[in-house]
C-alpha cells in the first residue's frame, strides 16, 4: 500500500483542509478554545500586562536526538514568553507543509507538539495550515506565537543588567546546536549528545516566586551564550565579565566542537536560561536551580561590571582576557 | 554593481541578523513595543476577552494587482481578529526568507507591511526571521498573529446563525482570487481585476456600534463564499438559502471565471465580509456598509432557514435549487 501523503488540497480551505484539521490537529491539540473553529480564538481575559513572542521553526532534521520540530516549536515559544517574567497561557501555530509530505511524519510531529503543549499546560488555541507545491518548501516549517501574563513587576529585561549583578546559567551550553549538527552530518558521536529542548516556565516561576528581584532572564538560543550576552551588554550599557573555566559544557559537546572547529559559546540552547540578578541573591538562585532537573547543571559564570561598558570580556583559565563578540557569519543554518 | 541579496547569516541570530533587524524591520515597523527588543514584547493590559488569530501567507506572486504579501499579511490577520467582534490591537510577524532573496524586494514588502499596519493602527510588536538555504523555500513566507480586544457581547460566531437571519456580503466576490490567478498566468484581462485586500476592522466597529446584534461575521478567504457558508451552516446546524442573482460579482471576474472554468463562489476574498444578523436589522446594516468605501457593493444574498439543516442551498435565476458544497480539491494553491 502506498504511504499516505499530504496533497495540495489539504491547504485549500475546503473539504480536504477540514479533514486534515479534524483528523490531525483537532485530535491531538483539542481544547475548548481550539474546538470552536471560528476565524479567531476567543480567549479568557488576562489580568495584567501581556508577554507575547513569535518564532518560526525551520530546523533540519525534523527529528533529532532529544526532540523534534513539534516539541521544539512549543518549548521555544513558551520559553521566550516566560523570559519576560510571565506565565505562558496560550499558543497559536502556523504550519507550512510541502506537497507530498509523508502523513505519518506529520502525524508524529503533531502528536509530539500536542504532548509538549499539554505537558507545559499551555493550550494551542488556534492555527493555520498552508500547503505549497513540491520543491517550494522543505517538508515542514512551524510558526508558534505565545501569549502570557506578566507576573514579575518590574519584568526582567536586558536593559536591567546592573554592576554588581551575577550572571548564572541553568546548565551546560551548546547541547542543542551540537546534537542537530551531529545528526545532520551523521557524525559518530551523535548518540552522545541530546538536544536540551525543554519548557523552562515552571523553573522560571519558582525563581520569581522563591528568589525574586531577577534583573534579566534570557534563553541563549540562536547565536548562543556569546551573542545573547552581547545583546544584554548592548541593551544595558553595562559590561559583562565571564570566567571561561566556570562555563559548563558537556564533555561530548566540547570534544565535538573541537573536532568540528565550533565554539560552544555560539551554539544554540533550547532548554537553558541566563539569569542575571543581584550578587546577594545568586546563591539562593543557584541552589533553587540545582534542586530542579532543568537546572541541575547551573553555574555562576561571571559578573556585570561598570567598566567595559557594552562589552563582554572573558577571563581565560590562564588569567588572560579576551573580548567575546557577537556571532559573525553563520555557524549552523536551520538550527531551530 | 551586484544587487544586494539576503545571505544565510541574516538568520544566524548574530551580527548579520541584528543588522537586518535594525536596517529593515526596526526602521519600517518602529513602535515602543518592538523597539525594546527583548525575547518577548511587553504589552499593555487588555480589558476583556481576547481575540487571537494566526495566518501564514505563501501567496505567489509576492506582488499582485492591488497588493503584495506584506500588506496582505496585515489585512488578513487584522480581519480574522476583528471577525470575533474585536478591536485588533497588536500584530506579530515571522518571516521565512530564502537565501539569495533580493534585498530590494524584501524591503519593498517590509515597507508595504509597515504602511498597512500603520494605516490600520495596529503595531507590529515583535517578530522573528529565519533564512533557509536556496531551494528550501520560495523567496518569502510571512506568518502574522493578531491579538485584539473583544468588544461585542456576545461575540459573533458561526454557531449563532439563526432562522430568520439575513445573509449580507460587503461587496463583490472573487476579486482577490482572480487577480492572483490572472497575474500568475499572465492572462490578458489581468489589468482589469485588482485584489480587494483591505483591513475591515473599522467597518466592523461601525457595524457593531451603530447596528449591533450581529450574529455572525466571517471573511470568505480561502475556499470562498461557498466554503465559508458551509462552515457556518455546519457550526450552527441551520440551513442557508442563497439567491444566486443577488450575489455581487465584478463583470471582469465573472468573465475571467467563465474563461478559466472557475466558480467565483469558491474564489478567495481578502477585503470582504459576510454579516449575518436578524432580518429587522438587515436594512440598517446594508445602508451603513454602502456608505463606506469598503462596503460600497454590499448586498443581501440570502436567509438562514430552519429547514435544510446544516446545508447551503442556492436558488438559481431560473427558480431552480441546487446544493452548494464545500470546495472539493484545490482551485488555486498559494492564493494567500
Amino acid at each position: 500500500m502506498a504511504e499516505k501523503k499530504i496533497l495540495l488540497d489539504a491547504g485549500s480551505g475546503g473539504k480536504a483542509s477540514h479533514r486534515l484539521i479534524g483528523e490531525l490537529f483537532k485530535t491531538h491539540f483539542s481544547n475548548p478554545y481550539l474546538d470552536r473553529l471560528d476565524d479567531a480564538a476567543l480567549l479568557d481575559p488576562v489580568d495584567g500586562p501581556l508577554s507575547v513572542s513569535t518564532d518560526t521553526f525551520t530546523v533540519d532534521p525534523l527529528i533529532f536526538p532529544g526532540g523534534d520540530i513539534g516539541s521544539l516549536a512549543v518549548h521555544g515559544t513558551v520559553n521566550d514568553v516566560a523570559m519576560l517574567g510571565a506565565e505562558p497561557l496560550y499558543l497559536t501555530c502556523g504550519f507550512i507543509l510541502e506537497e507530498g509530505l509523508d502523513y505519518a511524519l506529520l502525524e508524529r510531529i503533531v502528536v509530539s507538539m500536542g504532548k509538549a503543549a499539554s505537558d507545559a499546560g499551555v493550550p494551542i488555541v488556534t492555527g493555520d495550515t498552508k500547503v505549497v507545491p513540491k520543491g517550494m518548501a522543505d517538508k515542514v516549517f512551524i510558526n508558534t506565537t505565545g501569549i502570557g501574563r506578566v507576573v514579575a513587576d518590574p519584568p526582567p529585561s536586558g536593559h536591567r543588567a546592573a554592576p554588581g549583578d551575577v550572571v548564572l546559567v541553568s546548565g551546560t551550553m551548546g547541547d542543542h546546536g551540537l546534537s542537530i549538527l551531529a545528526k545532520r552530518e551523521g557524525l559518530s558521536f551523535e548518540t552522545d549528545v541530546l538536544s536540551d529542548s525543554a519548557a523552562l516556565h515552571k523553573l522560571i516561576k519558582r525563581l520569581l516566586d522563591e528568589v525574586g528581584d531577577i534583573h534579566v532572564l534570557r534563553d541563549p538560543t540562536r547565536g548562543g551564550l556569546g551573542t545573547t550576552l552581547n545583546e544584554i551588554a548592548g541593551q544595558s550599557g553595562a559590561g559583562i565579565l565571564l570566567r571561561e573555566a566556570d562555563i559548563p559544557v558537556n564533555p561530548a559537546v566540547a570534544s565535538g566542537c573541537s573536532f568540528l572547529g565550533l565554539d560552544p559559546l555560539y551554539l544554540a540552547n533550547e532548554g537553558k536560561l541566563i539569569c542575571i540578578l543581584p550578587g546577594d541573591k545568586a546563591e539562593a538562585a543557584l541552589a533553587l536551580m540545582r534542586s530542579d532537573p532543568l537546572g541541575a547543571g547551573a553555574a555562576a559564570i561571571g559578573e556585570v561590571t561598570a567598566d567595559n561598558a557594552g562589552k563582554v570580556i572573558m577571563e581565560t583559565p590562564m588569567g588572560g582576557r579576551r573580548m567575546v563578540h557577537m556571532l559573525e557569519g553563520e555557524q549552523l543554518p536551520r538550527i531551530c
